[in-house]
């Protein structure tokens, strides 16, 4: 099996575009024809699975990679994590890289039981491409994760800077005249630097979030070998010329993650009247070329 | 329904002592009896089930709480996911508090998944009383959760010093002349603050391991009304006199968990001529006894 790394330069070369789709099932925001016939846990697992397969089958052509968020499976319980597994499936069979994003993390010998849960390649019962992991814990909380993911073919992306409004509360305390979020993104840079192959980039990514361009352009300049997911592209409020400073000169080295606006789109006004909810699929298409044509023009 | 830390302290004051047992089921350390038919995901699922209801059998008039790490039972896929529900729900129905220790965290709208997975007491799949938070993503990353738990009467654990060896690498990292750490646990002190009860607790508490117990006195002078979840007591290093002082005056204040040494005592030189590997409820049983001895006689 290639690395993670090559295998994502090679996904990203054949489909010329950074754009990573976010799953992010929500029962009050699907589109008529995909909402569930009750609100049992059975009956909207279902339909996250159909309404992530329908996704799934207007991105896969258009996307290298799709992010399921797995929070949105666990809060309807069991029934939601078979959903996740069946989704996940269905998206490395359409050829489509899968990035879960949990943002797990904790002690050594548990991080060791998450990495086999989703980052063991055809070991794993989840079988993702990649994880998003939380730093807070340290070195050795992210160890595991590297270990397994050079040793499978995975990858990692560890939270640097993220997206959210608050994120500063910790992430920008001053240590050493840095903010900690440097210092983090010095430890990944070296991981990344430590398991980078011939693609040029490593196993270990980082998370920085569209909605801090500056912070993010600074990160590119001292994580030369990481990968970036940059979410809060879309309805977090970032736009394409925020994302711009991720890439290296041959358009690599950042994916950019739309979620809501993307899956959701048959409720955006751009796409309301033209579509409406029975053409949501149409709609999605419609908003992935439009995020498409933005971020090339970028690039 | 009573708020959290209420339950916590009528459960804490039945039992009298503070112990946690930790569900870390690993299949190849099961003992013997309880081991899977085969590797197949459903057997280790099974296997998996049936010994953490054995385990809960043993302690539930003995503890208070017990603490499933969601990790083992991700490792094993969706039906690893549906044992983990399985046992929750049978350890409170066993008058278990169930703490699921899962170290969630994210951006707030999905956050705010996550609460509805675990936090929303009777409206949640998973049913557990309280879970265990990362707060890399800062205030408002944490604050869905909080929300949900002083609406639901549930709580959570805000990671603020953990056990593991690299804890030190960012936690300790020193903003305005103190810790990392402690930035993190001055937020968790006001959340515990702003949801105190007539318990003197509040719904937010912090994890703070017992493998640094200078830094567990320190903490406990600046947190007066946050209930400490101390893991590291047993096989990652922690004794009983150094977690004496998580405790209030009356012996309330923190709960202490014991995972490895107690569910598989079965493998250990104390019990193992003992009690052997038919026995193997027996050891836990001798082993929970113990723990709580220990714990009782610095208390």
């Amino acid at each position: 099996m290639d690395s993670f790394s090559i295998r994502l330069t090679l996904a990203l070369q054949r489909v010329q575009n950074p754009l990573v789709v976010g799953l992010d099932p929500r029962v009050d925001q699907l589109p008529e024809p995909m909402r569930p016939a009750t609100n049992s846990a059975e009956d909207v697992a279902r339909a996250y699975r159909d309404f992530c397969k329908g996704v799934i089958d207007v991105v896969s052509p258009l996307v290298a990679a799709v992010k399921p968020q797995a929070a949105f499976f666990e809060a309807i319980g069991p029934a939601g994590c078979q959903a996740l597994a069946d989704v996940m499936a269905y998206a490395r069979a359409k050829g489509l890289l899968v990035l879960l994003d949990g943002k797990r993390n904790d002690i050594g010998s548990t991080a060791f039981a998450y990495a086999q849960a989703y980052l063991d390649g055809e070991n794993s019962p989840w079988k993702s491409d990649a994880l998003t992991v939380s730093p807070y814990l340290g070195d050795d909380s992210i160890e595991p994760f590297v270990s397994k993911a050079t040793e499978a073919g995975t990858g990692i992306f560890v939270l640097v800077k993220t997206s959210n409004p608050g994120a500063g509360m910790f992430q920008d305390l001053t240590v050493d005249r840095r903010p900690l979020y440097r210092h983090v993104g010095d430890h990944v840079a070296r991981l990344a630097e430590q398991t980078m192959d011939e693609s040029g980039y490593g196993a270990v990514g980082a998370v920085v979030g569209a909605t801090y361009p500056e912070q993010l352009a600074e990160l590119r300049s001292t994580m030369a070998r990481a990968w970036f997911l940059v979410p809060g592209f879309g309805n977090q409020g970032g736009v394409a010329a925020d994302v711009a400073v991720a890439f290296d000169e041959n358009g690599l080295g950042a994916i950019i993650n739309s979620s809501r606006a993307i899956i959701f789109a048959h409720a955006r006004e751009e796409y309301r009247d033209e579509y409406g909810v029975k053409r949501w699929q149409a709609a999605v298409e419609a908003a992935t070329c439009d995020a498409i044509d933005a971020l090339r023009s970028v690039i």
